[in-house]
């Protein structure tokens, strides 16, 4: 892995807790977590008390924060099951976030250590991203590696990485369809390799283990894509699916990059696939519109920055989709309502 | 590996013999060459006999069986040095062709077995591809993987793939510059995974160790890219960085695929990189005009074959590249040029 340091102090962890009891998560994750400031944002449908072990520098915020922050600004933009990490990005004031879910323990790559994902997404993250032509041998700014013959030279300086997608051994991250029908389906093959996402190349990204710059595209995650069946099972939910298109489009405008890859963790069972088939498919159904929508989605040389951006595509969902579905409606109006509180909470943060 | 069993007569294996002496390399293949059908084409400049051991179905071709086919047809077309591998795919009459550099041979995986890289190309290129969105997991048909949550439906059946592109352990594919560099670089990371590059993507696809489908591209692979002071080094040429390009427009706009990763082959060093420095720096140069060239040909409705669509692309090669330096106009001449023999080298195949 190519050595850039940072100071650890310009990382934030954040951590939504979907179950009360975070004990074995955070003792497994203590030797990598633990040098790190962290946040907690507990779920605000749980009940329970949040159990946090002792020894972290942790910030925990509950529903009664999260009530104080967004008041009642916003009835789209809902903090509730694996949307409550949103809040953290909201909360964090890190210039690099690590969002891991909770069921979710480190992994060890084929040489049996101890996968470093914080280590992993930083180095995904500090060094360019190659979006606009794809180098075969994958990542050229990792240790060993290069451009291979016929990569233009004016292109080999790369862009600015924005967002790093870490990838699942054991249990991946598939929708319940899949799940349901492979029920004994585990991941087991370890891809020792970070590439970048070429340019207008849509991807689903995972919500499950991911890094980004807040700086360059904080304001592009969000909680805007609610379903109206939502669950607390991952292949219940697409709302990382669809921030994941808009922070593509966004970096796309952009010029920065998004790597796909290396870190791993390890992800245990939770939940029954074939209890969620019971329910409506309607993330599965509401993706044949969503892909084509993005993938032609070209926004203006008016919006410079994430959040223009942002706020230019969700004219488009609600002109374009809005039509289709209600919940795309919401989406848009999320959307634009995510960005006022990303600017109030920049602003306190500037007073703080 | 997802196994899909074709006939091992639809197989040719095409080896460019620029050395005389491939006794070592036709032993050390044996084990898995020795199934197939193989055509030898004799680099047309290669002065001694060539020696080639006993015990294979093999054709071989040398300058006279050149002449004879190319005749003076074409002053362009020239199957010198490595582009003498052209010359059998001219001849071949299958389905699929594999090809690898008379420098490489058989690598080991991970487990250290032996890999088999026609078992793994057929497979490549007998599974779909998936260019229209990229999934996390690499190739949905391998055994073990799927498409991951998010990942449409209306696009998991994927397109037919024509070209595989392998990988190289020990001496990758740099050029001159990057190997004199770093003159005791070796590439030792096995990545286990093949992808198929996105649409409109460009890529370095370098002739070393490809598949592809002859019925589907082969038309698209031709020696038409020669350099001024090409040289019989890897790093001298970049005919197949040029025609990677053309095969991936041809993919893009027929509505097929190109896969990249899997199957590895080991790569032994030749050549004096330094010296190949001395010499002027064309072919890196050149990529500076071809990149952006292929990235924004986008062909016409009109062109609905692999042969049409070769015919318009070296008009617009011509037009637009052809100014900036005279080897594109001959480049395009070449390409026109190609299309012709290939047709020739067809009926031929019918009459037979």
């Amino acid at each position: 892995m190519a050595q850039v340091s940072i100071p650890d102090s310009e990382v934030d962890i954040v951590i939504g807790a979907v179950q009360s009891d975070l004990a074995s998560f955070m003792e497994e994750w203590r030797p990598i977590f633990s040098r790190y400031h962290l946040i907690i944002v507990k779920d605000p449908d749980l009940k329970d008390e949040l159990k946090v072990p002792g020894g972290f520098n942790v910030n925990v915020y509950t529903k009664s924060d999260i009530d104080r922050v967004v008041g009642s600004s916003s009835t789209t933009v809902l903090f509730s099951g694996y949307s409550c990490r949103y809040f953290g990005y909201l909360m964090s004031r890190k210039k690099y976030i690590i969002s891991v879910d909770d069921d979710c323990f480190p992994a060890r790559d084929n040489k049996g250590d101890i996968i470093d994902i914080v280590a992993q997404h930083v180095s995904n993250l500090t060094t360019p991203a190659t979006p606009f032509f794809f180098n075969t041998l994958y990542d050229p700014y990792r240790k060993g590696a290069d451009f291979v013959r016929g990569y233009p030279f004016s292109l080999r300086h790369g862009v600015s990485c924005a967002l790093s997608c870490g990838l699942w051994l054991n249990l991946a991250d598939y929708d319940a369809p899949t799940q349901a029908l492979k029920p004994g389906h585990r991941n087991s093959r370890y891809v020792d390799a970070v590439l970048t996402v070429p340019a207008r190349t849509m991807m689903p990204v995972s919500g499950i283990n991911i890094g980004f710059d807040r700086e360059l595209v904080g304001p592009a995650l969000f909680p805007a894509m609610r379903l109206a069946a939502e669950g607390k099972f991952r292949w219940e939910t697409v709302e990382d699916i669809w921030c994941g298109m808009c922070v593509k489009v966004v970096c796309d405008h952009m010029g920065t990059g998004v790597k796909s890859g290396l870190p791993y963790v390890w992800r245990e069972e939770r939940g029954d696939a074939v209890e969620s088939l019971k329910k409506e498919w309607e993330g599965v159904k509401l993706m044949e519109e969503v892909v084509p929508f993005f993938q032609s989605l070209r926004l203006s040389k008016a919006a410079v920055s994430a959040e223009e951006c942002v706020v230019e595509m969700a004219v488009a969902v609600e002109e374009r989709l809005g039509p289709v579905d209600p919940v795309f409606a919401r989406a848009a109006d999320a959307m634009v309502n995510w960005i006022k509180l990303w600017k109030v909470a920049g602003t306190r943060s500037a007073v703080a």
